[in-house]
């Protein structure tokens, strides 16, 4: 065999400041198929940035096993991204063998959920590998001979010098087959990067403004009868609910699934999703995607199932119009049609013992591999369609995605249950245009309750998913009032988390993000241990220490969750003035500053000149009558402007600019801080009233 | 893209017993390659034993994700094998997705140092893939739709008898690429299995003589005089000593390795090997694979070395015999000619962020992956045969390898340091023509030093590598007579043992192997929890007990290791009376017993009918003088024959016939036992001298 020379790769720009190059011959069946249509206008409105390398510097190569690419890599870069991860935040030194998976398995790096192909750089730019197959990140691993090498040392005289990891100056990026599609996204700084990945894909999704209210999954087991009971539970303990999650036993048969209702639980779902639709209640139905022969779709899809089933349940090929009609035809009678708000599809991801082998053969044709590692976009996508044509907003929850998911009404979630990493992967998530929740299940004591529901309360879905254990918001009695006070915060700052969204569509902005992707932040890392030990560490390898435990709400707010057990804790402040939320008074300047923790509060800070506008508590979302008046909270010395977005936060009438912004400014006059709202701009009557002022740290 | 039918595999009988297939286009790298000539006598000595499926069962098929085969599975069939593994031995329900790693990390089965595909069943047959791509095992795993699939169970009703894992009926195999081999090896049970396979492999490797007496590594600063004088402290202490193994500080730069003797410790290696070879002491050189460009051979090599680095060494691309050459006769020169018995080639497993990726190309043109995947058993076969080439045997240490590997002279060992996982690792290695050392290395208290010896003494090599601890078989003073009793009983037990290891050569029986692999051995599986608990077992997941924790050595010996802190342990006896090695006593039949452990004792026992020649104790194998006197133990009541193995122990003679058989026999007369032992047979003098038998259970 003879190998071929690494190609200089040929870059289009596609859109403004963002440039594709194939190498070879590119697939049919990638992410960004079930992507959203690249924002060209918002694109261009961005800041304008350079192609980040010079041009002939990337290149790739079809070899023996397969196409690679080489991007190169600075010896001070880090590299963020990849998709959802529990452990970490920069990539640099690691290798991602991305391959959807139940959850992260421990070490194996690229084992998870959302395996997305794309990663940022701290010197501001993006890169998508966009392939369906499992492609393998090589984040500045190992060296080519032909690179300028560092100097080998010693390792028996010298052992301080020597590296099991010596710094390497690419990203090398492989995939199996034939070739393979490569976008480059410019940035001036992380963020931009972000937002251009973002816009490409169509903008971050909006949800429906209910999506962003309280939500709670009942038992497998629950009837129509105990629902209706459920929510005046709620409404006796003064929690408020928007949606109520129905677990896979509504089905006839589950699993695998039946997708019909159950006639014994649910004899009449018309009348019961009347019945809850007139308290304000969304209904949002389980499924995994394993048909069961019961099904009333069971025969009509046989023909577009592939060779092998999971858990019994056939599996059908949804990169086929064919089999994509028989569902939605069937989810739109049975579920849209009569008042359903959207899903929870479960088990897209599946450990790789419980879903359909490699070699699986789908009619299609495509490769078994390739289907899975996008069956949970391509779910996504094909849904989301639907509701699109229906006119009707859903949000939802799915256990897998990929690239091309940020305009895709679906917050990821898993079976793992580790709080800290729950706070990491929400923070991952805004890299790779991602969203997810830190539902709550359970938890050992009164104190665990609260800090899992703070944190849940500062994410894109405050969810409670704890049908098993059977835990209600008021379980803990000793720290109910606790609960009920950040939820009521939660649902007070709407106005402000509603708005970060649309700036998540209309700019690409993740209302949820990393704090690497916060101008005058600065990332700190250190490298620890590398003391050889026979047993425990034969390699001295160091560990990186980072910080991944706060992160950014819209577009002021720093939010520093607190895990049980943790009495205090630092927190990283960016450059600026930064305000305590709940007092108003300065907390320092570029700084990391050391936090007494209090189980009252979740640590929340605000940037100088930060406006947060936030209404009155509100137990049902929906069932708010009338003008909206809202309090204008500003922190800190600093004027400041903030534009208020609103629709009818119900339907896709937003995309065809049926909303309105409202500007509110703070100024100085006369040394005393003043206000000021314009009248909202657009066609959609804002629902908001009368403000008033509260200047937090005058 | 239209799919291939599922084709009919076309069988061809290679070797008595042994079946081939080939579907597409056959690999031209495969682990077979590094195989020794398959043993047709010895095959077609063997019971004779039929095809074990109908022979239009096995089907194969090309597809869009590469080349796949189905092999049926019986509902009761367990499955064993697959390498080496720390955890467990049915295989069934899992998937192997085979990948050389530097150790098993958690739960991702197929990751190991020795991904071998190759499995035996229960039903007495055995199943090779020969891939040196990374194949995927289903075992058991997965339902096709066109097979007769189990009931569905509707998992919201009735929990109990829905399972995450449904009964499937195959075995299903893939790997990218046009196509694969396999191989079907019949038995009538499943050590005949193994056998045949072993022996299609070339039969299993009989080390020197030496090889099986105490191996002892030395720190890698270590210089010429330390090493005299550790030889020394070793005849001082009372303790043998056959190999001192050096670790990479012998050479001039490591790592990455120059291969060169390093002029400050070591400046006269001839005559430092002459002085350790008068005291009968062999030495060993560790060495990892990656060329320093210090080293000798750096230029020369260059040509022959793939596009990336480990560590910053080049890699050298050995299915090149230019690239061979040039390793073989450095080493021949430098090292073999002045007398170095071996290598332990360290490092040719790694992680994947080490190791070149997948991407890498090779002067040959072979993909990347393959080439590591059968990089330890190309390594260990080109050394192996430069050593035949010098009639001189060797034994080694190897840290990974692949099918193929029964005829190589190579030890595996991990940085892993699980005692139990040891075990089951030995256990394992039985049915994948593996040795497996359960190394030293340091312990936390003396106890724990004494049941690593028990085992190490029970095991292919007695070494103990505790260069970074510095610990010798004297440092923990408390224990050091236990310690070398069981040093002694295995010095003892070495005509047993060598002549164990002619049995694995010539017939291909592991001299360590799994009970399963013993007639009348029941396996006892169970399985557990199965319990759905919200956040710690959503699935109802079970797991299986197996009991991994004993083994035989050679015919007649049954061991049952105890871990520390370990005051009683279970032993499962196959059918037939068992007894006491240490008394003699008879301990049961077909049954379970639990026994109260004792420090001072490894489990032994011994079937009835047992023949156990021992031998005098010696410091050093080497340097026995004269005829060896023989104690011949028998165990039980029943009579018994035992053909006693010798050659000269270090030269290759023995495979042209150079050795001989003493046929020991134990027969009852008039009510009492006697024994009786024939002259030597074979053109060898064999070394055993005077007899004395010791009936230990009359």
């Amino acid at each position: 065999t003879t190998i071929a020379a690494m190609d200089v790769l040929q870059w289009a720009e596609v859109a403004p400041g963002v440039w594709k190059a194939t190498i070879g011959q590119a697939d049919p069946l990638t992410p960004l198929n079930y992507a959203g249509t690249p924002k060209q206008d918002a694109l261009a409105a961005l800041e304008p940035a350079a192609f980040p390398f010079e041009k002939d510097v990337p290149v790739g190569q079809i070899n023996a096993h397969g196409a690679n690419v080489r991007i190169p890599l600075g010896a001070r870069e880090k590299i963020y991204g990849l998709g959802l991860d529990f452990v970490g935040i920069n990539r640099r030194k690691e290798v991602h063998h991305q391959h959807v998976d139940h959850y992260a398995q421990g070490k194996l790096k690229g084992r998870t959920h959302a395996p997305v192909p794309f990663y940022v750089s701290s010197d501001g730019y993006g890169v998508l590998v966009n392939t369906a197959h499992r492609p393998s990140f090589y984040v500045g691993s190992g060296n080519r001979k032909d690179s300028k090498l560092p100097t080998p040392v010693d390792r028996t005289t010298n052992k301080k010098g020597w590296s099991s990891r010596p710094l390497s100056d690419a990203v090398e990026v492989s995939v199996t087959g034939d070739g393979l599609e490569i976008f480059v996204f410019a940035g001036n700084n992380p963020l931009e990067a972000v937002q251009r990945y973002n816009l490409y894909c169509g903008g971050g999704v909006l949800p429906p403004r209910w999506g962003l209210g309280f939500w709670h999954r009942m038992h497998t087991q629950t009837d129509a009868a105990t629902v209706v009971q459920e929510i005046a539970d709620f409404e006796e303990h003064g929690f408020p609910l928007d949606v109520i999650g129905l677990e896979p036993g509504w089905q006839s048969f589950a699993y695998p699934c039946s997708f019909d209702w159950d006639p014994t639980r649910f004899p009449d779902p018309k009348g019961f999703l009347d019945t809850v639709g007139d308290k304000g209640i969304r209904i949002n139905l389980w499924e995994n995607p394993y048909i069961s022969p019961e099904s009333s779709i069971s025969e009509a899809m046989k023909p577009y199932t592939g060779s092998h089933t999971v858990w019994l349940g056939e599996v059908a090929d949804y990169t086929l119009p064919e089999a994509q009609k028989i569902l939605l035809d069937h989810h739109q009678a049975k579920h849209l049609d009569i008042g359903v708000s959207g899903y929870k599809f479960d088990e897209v991801d599946g450990y790789d013992y419980w879903l359909w082998p490699d070699h699986a053969t789908f009619p299609s044709g495509h490769d078994a591999v390739q289907i899975r590692q996008v069956y949970g976009v391509m779910i996504q996508n094909m849904l989301m369609n639907r509701f699109r044509e229906l006119n009707q907003r859903t949000y939802g929850l799915v256990r897998s995605s990929n690239a091309g998911a940020s305009n895709l009404g679906f917050v990821l979630y898993s079976d793992y249950y580790g709080h800290e990493g729950y706070i990491t992967a929400l923070v991952n998530s805004s890299f790779s245009g991602l969203l997810w929740t830190p539902e709550i299940r359970n938890a050992d004591s009164g104190e665990e309750w609260v800090r899992r529901f703070q944190s849940v309360c500062f994410s894109p879905m405050l969810q409670l998913d704890a049908w098993n254990s059977g835990k209600k918001p008021w379980s803990y009695p000793e720290v109910t009032g606790i609960v009920r006070d950040v939820v009521e915060l939660r649902t007070r700052l709407l106005p402000y988390l509603y708005t970060a969204f649309s700036e998540y569509n209309q700019k690409g902005v993740p209302p949820f993000r990393a704090m690497v992707l916060e101008s005058g932040y600065k990332s700190e890392e250190k490298e620890v241990g590398g003391v050889l030990h026979g047993e425990k560490n034969p390699y001295a390898e160091t560990n990186r220490l980072e910080s991944t435990d706060q992160y950014m709400m819209g577009p002021s707010i720093l939010v520093a969750p607190v895990l049980e057990k943790q009495k205090q804790r630092d927190v990283i402040l960016p450059q600026g003035d930064w305000y305590d939320f709940y007092t108003g008074a300065f907390v320092g300047n570029g700084e990391t500053i050391t936090i007494k923790t209090k189980l009252e509060q979740i640590p929340l800070f605000v940037k100088d000149g930060g406006i947060i506008p936030m209404m009155p508590m509100a137990a049902n979302l929906s069932k708010i009558e009338g003008k909206i008046p809202l309090e204008i909270r500003h922190y800190g010395k600093s004027a400041g402007a903030y534009e208020l977005y609103d629709d009818d936060g119900e339907t896709f009438d937003f995309e065809k600019g049926v909303f309105s912004t409202t500007r509110l400014e703070i100024r100085r006059v006369d040394g005393e801080l003043a206000g000021s709202k314009t009248a909202a701009k657009g066609p959609w009557p804002s629902r908001y009233g009368e403000v008033s002022w509260v200047f937090m740290s005058e």
